[in-house]
């Protein structure tokens, strides 16, 4: 699951002060240390890569790759709090009116669109992920935290208990299975769309159909 | 979680052979050694607590450890291999007329009505686990790897994707946060009935209610 990728200026446009994002063309530092690192785990596998070998791959010194990870877990999953940070804003922000299930449903999509660019690395950073179980279970405490926090979001809004911790976690199951066709499917549908046609099946689903 | 607390006998029956289940007034050795091992952890914390402690607090020896746990660790997930080979028998044998989320639903419910007698050990296991950020990872990896057993058992009966995964999904959800109601909540509902109310709860929060 990578919404992990999800880069947000601090006043919440997108990427604005992140280079990477700023010029996909012309890799900076940080982009290029990434691909680096990403190519590397798929190569040798994350354990047996080092930092030193990712800023040898990436054309940089291990002093710049520090200046952007704390270490080489990092690369996959620096951009996990501002993810958060992005859905958590973005359900506080929904007009009231809005169902919470529908508040949820509209935050995944806007950080699903946001994801979209990002597609190939998400895929090659998932293959990583899948492959090492360590790499997993910080990737599913990530994701219960998202859960807890959109849960805590939505008592915010008024939302009593269990709906708040059920309406998180269905926003949670729904994103899992919609990225996990997004990153396996061949035909590339966008992940927005799956995500929405997600939450649709889970209807289905939930009326016994 | 404590899926991990079924016990059954290698032929479906209920702990036939597991000797905690059969005394529970007079417990055995295994039972003996679970019950010091949760009473440590809560004290020291799990990892100020070795196995010797263990076996000296159950006045046991280390030996009697080992013959019924591989290491510490295992105290806390011994159950949880035969709880996910319960919950996917009881899938699968499901009536051919029951809804996918019903079987899904009933197998919960069969599972809830065995951990209950197990109310207090559930309890004290999970404050340890909450406590431990290595055995949250862990306990996560369990339920992620449920959902995928329970989807899978769902394909084999001609559920297609992503009904399966979105409907096991569903259910570790639901499993999840009745859960958490059981072991918090003072007023001692039983797990059965608070996964039923639960999933009633997340077909309101998805109608939009």
């Amino acid at each position: 699951m990578s919404v992990g990728a999800i880069t947000l200026a601090p006043d919440g446009s997108r990427c604005r002060y992140y280079e990477w994002c700023m010029t996909r063309w012309q890799p900076n530092a940080r982009g290029r240390l990434e691909q680096a690192a990403l190519a590397l785990y798929a190569e040798r596998g994350f354990d047996n890569t080092t930092v030193a070998d990712i800023a040898a791959r990436a054309g940089l010194t291990e002093r710049t790759f520090f200046r952007h990870f704390a270490d080489k877990r990092e690369v996959l999953f620096w951009g996990a709090g501002s993810s958060q940070e992005f859905l958590v804003r973005t359900v506080a922000d929904a007009s009231d009116a809005m169902a919470p299930i529908d508040a949820i449903a509209a935050a995944l999509e806007a950080a699903g669109a946001l994801l979209q660019e990002r597609r190939e690395l998400a895929r090659q950073r998932q293959t990583i992920i899948v492959a090492n179980p360590e790499l997993r279970e910080r990737e599913l405490i990530k994701l219960a935290s998202l859960s807890t926090a959109l849960a805590d979001t939505l008592r915010q809004r008024g939302v009593k208990d269990p709906a708040a911790s059920l309406t998180a976690e269905a926003g949670i199951a729904v994103f899992k299975v919609a990225f996990e066709r997004w990153i396996n499917e061949t035909n590339q549908q966008d992940l927005s769309g799956l995500i929405r046609e997600s939450f649709g099946e889970l209807k289905a689903v939930l009326a016994g159909q």
